[in-house]
């Protein structure tokens, strides 16, 4: 028997069962959870035949959130409890229980390895039936299919905090691009853009770059008074996001035609779509021509940054002039959404497979 | 009175006294101290009065050495206690006391502000009578005393985990250039050129740029058998100092004519002789010509890794195209010896500018 580590979370169930006990109809349902280092979402969908298309707005039967499910970030037994807390409370709010559920997709940040993947399905195992679909996939993924209603063919840029390409082809090979973190050289992500705004205003300050407006409106929206105190800002909290904060500072003296600052969004769309080119190419999405068509899901605050100075149309134009049939999406429905529909599209190849198998 | 906090630490003070009381002749010191974030280094040594000439090789009475004393590291109370078990151990190697003591300078990392350097001076203060000339000083002061010997002139650059450039003119002015760590653009540095190294692996890996022998050479070092583990090593502990390391291995890449080694150490070569640059055009200690003669001090782990490529010949090659006057120095002494000739030039300054006012 599988071990539940935290029964009374499960506690619902029970008293759903002893009111429903008589309703023979039960509903099957997904779960897609997105997990990120800031909070965990989880969606409830009914399970939608294959037969069917899908309908248009999607059925939600419950959205919940919990707190950080990223191992790195809060520890195992923290990210563990947000994790199985979140499932608990979009069953409940669904009236379902875990016999009911089909499949559950968890798209959690921090997934490079098959190692990874392994870890995070056995706590998954320990929580849901060995009939259960469990599939556990990087945050990319997820993000992807958001934009695709769950297919996985094409390619996914993020660009928050941080950036990562990730792309599929149709029968099922992937790769990625960058995702690294900043010291491996993820310099098109809103922390390259604020890291390189604040290395322009200290190189201005020594006399090794040239003026720019960044120093005043940098210093304005950290009440600083001098570059000196940079130092002691960026050494009292390094965390990458709280530097990307920065991002919008520096589209502003963009959009004011401050030279230093367009230099580095261009850097920045030079980077972000050198990732997009190198999966694109590795994965020949654009066909042997180079003209095929492929759709290419754009993500995060730096892409959506669109003030005059638009950082993710111009990542698409750089794109398109060497893959003329790129085909943008700016997703509709969230990442644990896209891991729903993840869950439904695997579901739906493995059925294929089983019935060519048969 | 001043307030002992650790008396045991000076015990041996009492019975210094008890032994030498008969002694009319007592001996002035100068301490001089390097407070690092892997150790501190304490040099004692004779006054020498103002009249002589500094003798060469200079006098040590003795020489200590005791854990961090960079605050930031490891708390206020580990360095403070650090800082004052290094001093007494050196007095009473010298078999001196702090009676015997005409000035201590100590020159710290980490020292960026007025506000550091007061609260530095409270803790010595509370040592030492109120007759003892205190100075602190950034390291950067006591490494480029180490070249000149001890007199504040010209400008020294230091490149180790991180980098910096730092000058003074005959006159008193100052100016630095870097020293702000990665996030504010001290790229020559180690971390520097090692974190680009690894941008290079990464890059080559996901197709954004060329093959590299980079790839093989890191992963050899670190054990690693592939690009994608090099994202696990470096979150498991980002530490520049860690990073660093890997320097030896982009010259030996270099050296067998690796052409994105070699773009990387060009690199770093143009970015430290841009600091320099920097702050000799702001002192003007190349005169109004541009031909003045002035000191230039060279010290730290990338400016003596001179295998066949060597990085400090390089930037000495390029700063000498700019300014012919540029003398360089490579100190024949450590920073400890450079804060006590700093001290006892500082004691001369303060003699003639009393002699002058009175």
């Amino acid at each position: 028997m599988k071990r539940y580590r935290n029964r009374r979370i499960w506690d619902f169930e029970h008293e759903l069962k002893m009111v429903d006990r008589d309703d023979d109809d039960v509903k099957k349902v997904i779960l897609g959870i997105d997990g990120g280092t800031a909070h965990t979402v989880c969606i409830c969908m009914p399970f939608i035949p294959f037969t069917h298309h899908l309908p248009d707005p999607l059925p939600v039967l419950a959205r919940t959130v919990a707190g950080c499910s990223n191992h790195n970030s809060v520890g195992e037994t923290a990210a563990r409890e947000s994790l199985e807390q979140v499932m608990a409370d979009a069953l409940a709010r669904s009236r379902s229980t875990r016999s009911s559920v089909e499949a559950v997709c968890l798209s959690v940040s921090g997934v490079n390895h098959p190692t990874d993947q392994h870890r995070i399905l056995n706590w998954l195992r320990e929580i849901f039936a060995s009939d259960v679909r469990l599939f556990v996939e990087n945050d990319a993924v997820a993000a992807l299919a958001s934009g695709t209603m769950g297919k996985l063919h094409g390619c996914v840029l993020i660009a928050g905090t941080g950036t990562i390409a990730y792309g599929f082809t149709e029968d099922g090979r992937q790769a990625r691009a960058a995702g690294a973190g900043p010291v491996l050289g993820d310099w098109g992500s809103g922390y390259g853009i604020a890291a390189q705004a604040l290395t322009a205003v200290i190189r201005a300050h020594d006399g090794r770059g040239p003026l720019t407006t960044l120093t005043n409106s940098i210093l304005d929206t950290l009440k600083l008074s001098s570059p000196d105190q940079l130092i002691g800002w960026t050494y009292a909290d390094p965390s990458w996001a709280r530097i990307a904060e920065l991002l919008p500072v520096v589209v502003s003296c963009a959009d004011a035609m401050d030279p230093v600052a367009i230099d580095i969004l261009y850097n920045s769309v030079h980077e972000l779509a050198s990732s997009v080119k190198a999966v694109v190419e590795r994965l020949e999405l654009c066909g042997e021509d180079g003209k095929d068509e492929f759709p290419l899901v754009m993500v995060g605050s730096v892409l959506e940054a669109n003030k005059r100075w638009d950082i993710g149309n111009q990542v698409m134009s750089c794109i398109s002039k060497d893959f003329p049939g790129v085909l943008p999406i700016r997703p509709k429905v969230e990442p644990a959404v896209g891991a729903a529909l993840l869950a439904w599209n695997f579901l739906i190849k493995h059925s294929h497979q089983e019935a060519m198998g048969s």
